[in-house]
């Protein structure tokens, strides 16, 4: 049975070979012109865990597990401190037991018994999470990780509404699949599809594969059924209402501290037909971003509207670095779109962008699903195995990260120098030198979704200090220029200090409260958006 | 000084004359086969409230009012059974005390005036609810209305962002004119835009101009401003975020309940300059529904995408009571609007609609705002001005009202059916007959957002039963069908029942929480929404 890595992106057939590691090791010390060492990669069998604490009572000992392995993946997340702490066999904290329920009545019997035995309940979709969404909080004598994995089903599709009632364990390419032959897919794409859930995205407001318009997972959302420790928690299906503050926009981002989700009906998309798709190019971030506002203000929505400055388009595309990319792409199932996309092609050639007739690729279906321009296909692909690529040189030294806010654009030119000031002080100052690059994601009218990327090469062992270091830095920037601390990676334990910041104070009393009167044991994710 | 009607829609000038009161009055008896007395239309000397029970401390006492007329108008929202009552003088549980504050120092002395003394007070922004949002609840020692009228500027505008900082009190014509010597719109006009305002809209989720896409007033928030009992709460200006579940949303459909928005920054829109326009017959209301649902689910985004049944045809343009009409319009301040008009022609035609060549109207923008065209000129006029012809048959035993849900598309033929057939019982066993028509006025990939208006012929000095119990029928029918009790008319007292069906009880529990956080002694409008 094929499991998952317990440090490494993927499974445990995707963790790198020897050759893969010593080439890029290799690569690195030619970069930094410095020596890369290749450490050895952890085995299973190198795993030392706290013995689990909890005696599992006889009816759920069926649905839970103490294995040394999956209390281990059910650890951590992903992200970059994550998987160097996994690397390094650091695993003080791990969840006592991992629970598959199967059902609703298996997960009210385990938050029955975390309530009353005090026990801590960590909801677990895909542990995608790069904001420690899943790690266990410390001091509570028992923790136990709720994995969604067994609710992976696709319920009920209404072809009329276009809407499907889906279970919230189901990943990415499995929901994908169930959808596929009644001709709808989700189309929620983030760069975690492959190892992600339903009910993950929704608990995290996942951003998606849209750059504009109707993107969030919290648009595609028509209702959800949640379960709490005081009951369930299951919204109409509705297509818009006004009765009250949404109750679905209050699980929405909701990181597991009010309930687990178990089922949404979500709004599906018949898959497309027609497709257009063009790559311009400018002399400047600055330049392109310009012509992306006017795009996005004329609101001609646009599918993808992906602007990398001149380093990601180097390390995406293999442009020289002196030019920054506009990636554009529309679709859809019924209609051509050819005329949409001449029309942002002109605001963008006014704007300084250069393309070439023959870079418009306008594909019009002919009644079977229209395939993706292969540029647009390999975009796509690099984006989902981006992940892979950071577990080569986990343990080598190697800091990297990405991070993500958003910002009105008349302030987003002086966030841009100020965050990338910040994150380069602070990789010259940690790490003695390192690259910042940025793209914006998603485009609204009013602003732009920036996602910076930083690499630096550290000191093997020290990894984890110094990417907190630099961390800090871009976030405090973040912060100080006015964006928000998550534009789509969700809050968790890491980015907890300045989402303090930024929310409103009575806002946070209010969930405080919200939350005891739903979990007045304070069972689920503890320490998350708020505390006791 | 003119002020407002203390019975009718609109301003002391706009109450109807008594020759026009007379001419409705035969042409009622005339359609209804019955007398029709015209009562006296009721004077602001006829008015007799109780004593104010609330004496103003210094300060305070230059910004509030006990003035008879000015309490009165202050009583009530502006729907069916409000305008009754009011005709007919009956003002059993006035506000004491009117309050004009001028600054946030100002609210927070009402506040705190009102929780230290018990007194309950009521957000008042243009008190056109018609769910009895501003109505004062029974068992309050005092009553203070609080009424934002003072807070009307448009304090800044972004125009790279296109984003305006609006403050709350402001009404829908005066924001609009500090907003178009910049060239930008908000482009929000729901019916009662004359007579409501900006934090109104936010406190209730308005429902917008627009029909799909974009709309809902929840859509163009950016930040908001609330005072509440236990501090501000404001958010921060972006343009998207996925930090926890938004602060805003929790805002939007507060209905006063949480604190009192005092401002926001609001996505402004670029003034129209292209245009296109058309009206699509089509043999049934189904038909037409049909063509919508095509329509909308290719997401082209018509700006105004309106199907009237046969009934709403007739009343609305003139038809002969045979045909839906679908009214179709698309505008944009930069691009040409043609192309998707055509592409939307195309699926109405398939759809059985017919519409002549010439029938289409596409209006290319020479440099300056286009005008709308005729028709559709002529439909927004009429919807501006359709609760004026309300204050005409007041007191003649007209029993009149709207209503509002929404509905996915595959339950949407029963639930037209049900609601219809429920209506129209009830018209008949408690007014002897009386004629329900039904129209789109929003519409979703997933489903319609359908408004029923129904009336009917009762009994003078009866209306207001008579009212409730139809109404209630409905309300039950749209229940059982599965749609939300309001789309856009928010809960307030009178859909309070069926609100507490239609929300998942932990959420109900979660918001009496948050409530009681940050307003400990229940002092804002208290029974809307949750019960201490």
């Amino acid at each position: 049975m094929p499991r998952r890595s317990f440090w490494a992106w993927g499974m445990e057939s995707d963790e790198p070979t020897e050759g893969q590691r010593r080439e890029l090791a290799a690569g690195l010390s030619a970069k930094y012109g410095v020596p890369v060492d290749v450490p050895p990669v952890p085995a299973s069998s190198d795993l030392d865990l706290r013995r689990p604490r909890i005696a599992v009572p006889g009816p759920l000992a069926e649905i839970c597990t103490t294995d040394t392995h999956d209390r281990a993946v059910h650890t951590y997340g992903r992200s970059f401190r994550d998987r160097i702490r996994a690397f390094n066999l650091q695993f003080p904290n791990p969840p006592d037991v991992v629970a598959y329920p199967r059902d609703d009545g298996d997960l009210v019997s385990l938050l029955d018994l975390c309530s009353s035995q005090g026990y801590c309940a960590i909801p677990f979709g895909g542990g995608s999470s790069v904001v420690g969404g899943v790690e266990p909080p410390d001091g509570y004598n028992g923790i136990v990780s709720i994995d969604l994995s067994r609710l992976d089903r696709v319920l009920e599709i209404d072809d009329v509404s276009r809407a499907a009632r889906i279970q919230a364990g189901v990943y990415g390419p499995a929901l994908e699949e169930q959808l596929r032959p009644h001709g709808f897919t989700l189309r929620h794409f983030p760069q975690s599809f492959e190892f992600s859930t339903l009910g993950g995205w929704i608990a995290t407001r996942s951003g998606g594969h849209y750059a504009t318009n109707q993107t969030h997972i919290d648009d595609f959302v028509e209702s959800v059924r949640m379960i709490t420790p005081q009951g369930v928690w299951e919204s109409r299906r509705l297509p818009g209402s006004g009765a009250g503050p949404s109750p679905d926009r209050m699980v929405l981002g909701s990181e597991g501290t009010l309930g687990v989700i178990t089922e949404a009906w979500m709004r599906v998309q018949a898959r497309p037909r027609f497709r257009a798709s063009a790559a311009v190019r400018f002399s400047s971030f600055a330049a392109g971003g310009e012509a992306v506002r006017q795009i996005v203000q004329t609101k001609v929505w646009p599918a993808n509207c992906r602007l990398l400055d001149p380093g990601e388009a180097q390390d995406a595309l293999g442009y020289d670095g002196t030019r920054a990319i506009l990636v554009l792409g529309f679709e859809s199932a019924e209609l051509p779109q050819g005329e949409q996309m001449r029309q942002v092609i002109e605001i963008a050639r006014d704007c300084g962008g250069a393309v070439g007739e023959d870079e418009i690729r306008i594909i019009d279906g002919t009644g079977e699903e229209a395939r993706r321009p292969e540029a647009v296909g390999a975009w796509r692909n690099a984006f989902i195995g981006a992940p892979y690529q950071r577990n080569i040189s986990m343990g080598m030294g190697v800091v990297a990260e990405t991070l993500e806010t958003s910002i009105t654009w008349e302030r987003w030119p002086s966030m841009d120098e100020a965050v990338r000031g910040a994150l380069q002080d602070a990789l010259d100052r940690v790490c003695g030198g390192g690259r910042v690059t940025c793209r914006f994601t998603h485009v609204y009218p009013d602003g732009p979704a920036p996602y910076f990327t930083f690499e630096a090469m550290g000191r093997p062992g020290a990894e984890l200090a110094m990417h907190e270091e630099i961390k800090r830095a871009a976030s405090d920037a973040v912060m100080a220029a006015g964006g928000t601390i998550t534009h789509h990676h969700a809050v968790g334990r890491v980015h907890r200090p300045w989402y303090d910041q930024q929310r409103p104070d009575p806002f946070a009393a209010g969930l405080r409260a919200a939350k005891s009167a739903v979990d007045p044991n304070w069972v689920l994710n503890p320490g998350i958006l708020v505390d006791r």
